[in-house]
C-alpha cells in the first residue's frame, strides 16, 4: 500500500490516488500525533476527513520511528519515553495510548506498540523483547474500544527461526484480525530474511491476513505473495519517484541519464498510467533536471501505477492458479535492464 | 495567463491546469532554448506535444531573461550576446533567431525581441533603445514564415507618455496581430505605471488585443482590464502559492499563520476549486508546515483559479455593462483582509 508520512502520500493528491486504484494507505502515527496533532484531527472527526481519503487507512503504531528518529530513548514494561525530533518536547507512549490514538486518528487498520529488535541482536535479548511484546500486544486488545476497526498482532522472534515459530503461534492465541511480520529488513541479508517469513507463516492462521511491514522491491513482494504474505508496505515507490528512480516492465529506469535526453519515447511503453499515456522520457528527464515539483508528482503517479499493477495481477495469477508462471514472466523481463 | 518557465506550469499537471479552465499559457524561450535545447523540442513535434498542453501557447521572446538572468549581456544593433545562467556557455540572439526558436516551439503567440527599459532611464537612452526595438520588430515580421501564428509588437517607451503615444502609433503602422505594453512593473510607482497604460492604449487598434506583460496582482488585473488591457501573464498566483500566499474572495491568507491550525473552514467558503472543495485551512497549513509537495499542488490549484474566475467574471461583467460595479464589490470583499 502507498505510505502517507505526513498525512499525505507525498507528491501526489488523493484524486489522483483513487484514480490509479489505491484502496488503502498507510499513515504514520508518529508524525501525525508530534504534527499537527491529536486536537486538530478530533476537530475535523478523523483523518479521512482530513487529508480527504474515504478509503481504508491502516496505521503503524508509531514505535518503529520512535526508535528510528527521536531521541533519549527509553523503554519500561509500561511503555517508551522519547523527545520529538521536530521540537525536543517529551512524550511517553503506552500499549493503552498508542491504540487511543489510531482510534482518534479513525484507523481502520491498527498496529499495536511492539518493539522492533535491531538486527544482530543475542537471542536472550531476543526472547525479552518479545515477551514484552506480546504483553503490549494483550494491553492493545485490551485497550480497544472500537471492535469494528481491525487490530492486527506483531510477530517479532529477531532472527531465530524456533522464536519467529513461538511467537506466531502465541499470538495466534488472541482475537487479533490480521498478522504483521515485523522486525524484518532491518539489515539481515535477504535469504535470512526470507527463512524468517518462512518460519512465521505456517503458524498463523489461514484465514486471516498476513502483512509484512516496510517490504520491498517488486521482487520483494512477489517473493513474498509466494510465501503467503496478503500485504506490504513501503516507501519505495514514492521515494524513488522523486529521486528519479522508476520501475518498468523492462526493469528501473534512472531517468537522469544523459541517454534519454533525446528520447521521444513513453517511460514505459506497455504502462498504461497518466504519465506514460501523455509524456516523453526526454520530457521527464527535462522536469527532474530542472528540479521541478511536477516531475516528483509524474513520477511518483508512475511508480505507483507499478506497484498496484504488480499486485492487482498478481491477484489474478493466484485466481488463475498460474502465479509461479506470473513471477518467472516477470523476472525474464526485468532482466533485460534498461537503465 | 499561467506562466510555465521550464515547459510547465509548476506544480500541477497540464489535466489539472484543463480542469481549471485555462486555456493558455505562457512558455520562457530563454528557459527552453538553453535547456533542454530546441532538438528535443523539435523532434517531438512541438512544446505543446513536449509538455501535453492541448490549448495556447504564448511565448516570450527569451530578452527579459536575457536582462535579468544571464551573465555578460552585450546589446548590438543586430542582437543580443550573453553566457548562460546554467553553465556559462555563450549565445547570440537576432530578432530573426528568436523567431525561428518560437516557431519551433510551435508558439501560438510570438514575441519580437525587445529591450526592456530599467527604470529610471534618461529620455535620450529611452528613444534610442525605442527605435531599436521597433527595427527589430519590423526584423521580426520580415523573419515569420507561419502567417497562422500570431506575432505581438511591443510597445516600450520609459515612463515617457508622448514617447508611448509616439511608439504605440509606429507600430500600429505594422501588421502585428496584438499589441504588448512592455516595460512596466519595473520598479517605478504604481501611479506612474497606470500613467503609461494609459498613454498607450488610446493609440493601439480597437480590432487587437493588448498585453500588458508581467503583471500582476489581482487589483493590478482590474485595473488594467478598466483602461483596456485584454490579456495579462504573472508568476504571482503560482509563486505566492509556493510561499503559502493564497488569494481569497475576503483578501489574502498567509496559511502558516498559528491561527490556521485547528481552522476547520474550506481556504475560501465561496471558492469551488478543487482544494476548497476538499480540504481545511488546518490541513493545507499542516502540508505547508511539513514541506509536502502537495502543499504547493493545492494550492497552486487555488491561485489559479482565484484568478481564471476573476477574469472569467469580469469577462461576463463587461458583457453585461455593470464591470465598474464588479469591480467595486470586488474592493469593498477583499479589504475585510483575514490574513
Amino acid at each position: 500500500m502507498p505510505v502517507g508520512t505526513q498525512g499525505t502520500v507525498k507528491s501526489v493528491t488523493p484524486e489522483a490516488l483513487e484514480t490509479l486504484g489505491a484502496r488503502i494507505i498507510l499513515s504514520n502515527t508518529y508524525h501525525l500525533y508530534l504534527r499537527p496533532g491529536m486536537e486538530v484531527i478530533r476537530r475535523v472527526g478523523g483523518l479521512h476527513h482530513f487529508m480527504n481519503w474515504p478509503h481504508a487507512i491502516l496505521t503503524d503504531s508509531g514505535g518503529y520511528q520512535v526508535f528510528s528518529l527521536s531521541a533519549l530513548r527509553e523503554i519500561t514494561p509500561e511503555g517508551v519515553r522519547f523527545a520529538s525530533h521536530l521540537d525536543g518536547s517529551r512524550h511517553f507512549l503506552t500499549p493503552a495510548k498508542v491504540i487511543g490514538i489510531q482510534e482518534t486518528l479513525g484507523s481502520d487498520i491498527m498496529m499495536p506498540l511492539d518493539e522492533c529488535v535491531g538486527y544482530p541482536s543475542t537471542r536472550g535479548y531476543v526472547l525479552s523483547s518479545m515477551s514484552l511484546t506480546t504483553k503490549w500486544a494483550e494491553a492493545s486488545l485490551q485497550a480497544r474500544t472500537r471492535p469494528d476497526r481491525a487490530l492486527f498482532g506483531i510477530v517479532q522472534g529477531g532472527m531465530f527461526g524456533d522464536l519467529r515459530k513461538q511467537h506466531a503461534q502465541e499470538l495466534s492465541q488472541h482475537p487479533f484480525d490480521g498478522f504483521s511480520i515485523g522486525g524484518l529488513s532491518v539489515g539481515e541479508p535477504k535469504g535470512l530474511m526470507w527463512e524468517m517469513v518462512e518460519a512465521t507463516v505456517p503458524y498463523l492462521p489461514e484465514d486471516r491476513p498476513r502483512y509484512m511491514m516496510g517490504v520491498g522491491k517488486p521482487e520483494d513482494i512477489l517473493e513474498g505473495i509466494e510465501r503467503g504474505v496478503d500485504m506490504f508496505d513501503c516507501v519505495m515507490p514514492t521515494r524513488n519517484a522523486r529521486n528519479g528512480m522508476l520501475f518498468t516492465s523492462r526493469g528501473p529506469v534512472i531517468i537522469k541519464n544523459a541517454r534519454y535526453a533525446q528520447d521521444t519515447d513513453p517511460l514505459d511503453p506497455e504502462c498504461s498510467c497518466y504519465t506514460c499515456r501523455h509524456f516523453t522520457r526526454a520530457y521527464l528527464r527535462h522536469l527532474f533536471m530542472s528540479h521541478e515539483i511536477l516531475s516528483a508528482t509524474l513520477n511518483t503517479i508512475h511508480n505507483l501505477h507499478f506497484y498496484l499493477s504488480l499486485t492487482r495481477n498478481a491477484r489474478r495469477a493466484i485466481d488463475e492458479g498460474n502465479f509461479v508462471v506470473y513471477k518467472k514472466q516477470l523476472y525474464d523481463k526485468w532482466k533485460e535492464t534498461v537503465s
